[in-house]
């Protein structure tokens, strides 16, 4: 792991990461004897992208044995000669209904995108939230927002938000008749990552690992970069989360009172706008986060601060080349990571739809 | 109502329309004897066009008798010298979910745009739906996409969507034990400008009054257009919903079928794209309806059909000066029947949330 002999930083591929979760998963359903658990993954488009992810799934659902169906709709079905040729996302909408009322499945995960922005997310909303094994239902994303790590599975059914938590986190241990809440799996992979390598200080008490680190999360998306961004600050990073058209900072930290006491800081992060430059923000992260969807967006290594950790989440490379002459650790990809946070949490929906039956045991929810 | 002088088509201001609906709502009012519905409005950024809409709310609940508070938060709260700038949307969030959980407050309605995009639909989903006047949340729109018009109260705060409505529609009545579904009120307020000027044909079914009229639709976000295109699909139109990207069609006919049999309709619309340009929907379409946010776009009068009727639902005036030299109706502005629709689904809503106490009684709520 130190500087190869160019004098660059590491390179780190997060397979090594991704086992440790797979070993997790593994026991986790072979705790699960009663059933295999069934996911449905819902292709809608003949985007490559989308099609290669599919075929990811199935071979990660093979390999670990999870039942995995994939339903084809609108142009992703293939079409036979004469026949009129189907659009994007036609019949989406009926294959997530029909999979939400189906006892028989466990876990839905949606292709996207496949209108793009407004349409795309009113899709995110029609998956039960006891389905939803992306993390992209809003109440999921309330409650990362707003630091409510333990929900009763039976608020995953009501459209009315929760009351703010009261109670200070000590520990990642669920309060008796409750359960982990769901994390959208692309944000919860990216955590992984960053506790692997230990941007998370474990010496530190848990909900507060991150306190000390600076980071930087360019691009604000609701499925990507402001939930990252939140869940890193309520762990207690200071977070700079840059969009096209504005910087905001989020901090648990009060804002205005003596430094002394930072220690005692808010049940979770408030955010303010940002009167910094994105150069201004890069020359002090200790960790940089990319997730913009563009193949031209690049981030400028040579506004990067020396031995920072730089990690791509976009498909796209958002790193130059050179990223390594600056940055001490470099992740270039950690799809392989979200895979198995996907697959964790189907591991956890199937047990806590499983709650209310008498054979339930809390003992097969994986820990966090 | 003959075209004027010059020849010119009608100019129509919806001003008689919303005094019907005034009186409507007044009447709701004076049988909710026991108290006064509130409503509470917020407001979280300094534009303009959003402190006007406030104000006029504040102007219609006082000519009504509605209690209307509003909460001013960020940006739109008056900076004192010194003190540090709010921006755009803080603690807006905040004052939402206290909102949602005073049980003195009926109604919440949000002046959007806050962040824009994402950030505001999450916003959407957070706002309780039993005090949704604006009826934004997704619940709402399913409901409506899916033609199901007739919901039990209770299912208002349920995550899960409802199965697909399997009865078919007769008349506006709700079945025992149901109420009518919330409708988005600027979709809503135009199709009652529509039935006004005999759009809607009552000679027709209930459900199926716009049989027979093309309409096109431009603007396709997740607010107004899609749900307008929807609805007025529903009602039997035949739809064409125009985007910047792409042009789809909406009707509840079946596509491949005999036509003689075009009465055997659907339970709901079906979308599919369309190959025609937007020059060719215009040159066949009864109806024009656009709301496009931007001051420079523009519907070529020279493309409409001659006598056709033209609304104009943006803020910004989306026809030319002379679309009545071609037009035979044409509505500039529906803002003055939007504003009744909400106010009428407050009074649905505190409806509602009176339902299963022993006093409530379903004769107090408006017809739709």
């Amino acid at each position: 792991m130190a500087p190869d002999a160019a004098g660059k930083g590491v390179l780190l591929k997060v397979d090594p990461i991704a086992e440790a979760f797979r070993a997790e998963v593994k026991d986790g359903l072979a705790a699960l004897r009663h059933r295999t658990p069934t996911l449905i993954g819902i292709l809608a488009t003949n985007a490559s992208p989308s099609r290669f992810y599919a075929d990811f799934t199935r071979k990660q659902c093979e390999g670990l044995g999870v039942r995995f169906i994939l339903k084809e709709v609108g142009s992703a079905v293939k079409q036979n000669e004469g026949e009129e040729a189907r659009s994007d996302g036609d019949g989406v909408e009926e294959v997530i209904i029909e999979a939400n009322e189906d006892d028989n499945v466990d876990g839905i995960m949606v292709y996207y995108p496949i209108f793009g922005g407004q349409q795309d997310h009113y899709l995110q909303q029609i998956v039960s939230p006891l389905k939803d094994v992306e993390g992209l239902h809003s109440k999921f994303h309330y409650n990362l927002y707003h630091n409510i790590r333990f929900i009763t599975p039976a608020s995953l059914a009501s459209t009315i938000p929760s009351s703010k938590v009261t109670q200070p986190i000590i520990d990642d241990i669920p309060p008796p008749g409750t359960v982990k809440s769901i994390i959208p799996c692309t944000p919860l992979g990216v955590v992984k990552c960053l506790e692997y390598i230990g941007v998370y200080n474990n010496i530190l008490t848990y909900g507060d690992r991150a306190y000390g680190k600076t980071v930087t999360v360019i691009n604000r998306s609701e499925v990507v970069g402001r939930p990252l961004a939140a869940l890193l600050a309520n762990d207690g990073a200071r977070v700079f989360s840059a969009d096209i058209d504005s910087i905001q900072e989020y901090t648990k930290r009060p804002r205005f009172s003596n430094p002394t006491s930072a220690r005692q800081y808010l049940p979770h992060h408030t955010s303010h706008l940002c009167t910094l430059s994105l150069k201004e923000c890069l020359a002090i992260s200790d960790v940089v986060i990319s997730a913009v969807p563009s193949a031209s967006y690049k981030v400028k290594t040579e506004w990067l601060k020396e031995g920072c950790i730089c990690v791509n989440v976009a498909a796209d490379k958002n790193f130059e080349k050179d990223v390594r002459d600056k940055a001490s650790i470099y992740i270039p990809a950690v799809g392989k990571v979200t895979i198995l946070m996907l697959l964790r949490n189907l591991l956890r929906l199937s047990h806590y739809n499983d709650v209310s039956a008498p054979s339930g045991s809390e003992d097969i929810i994986p820990a966090q």
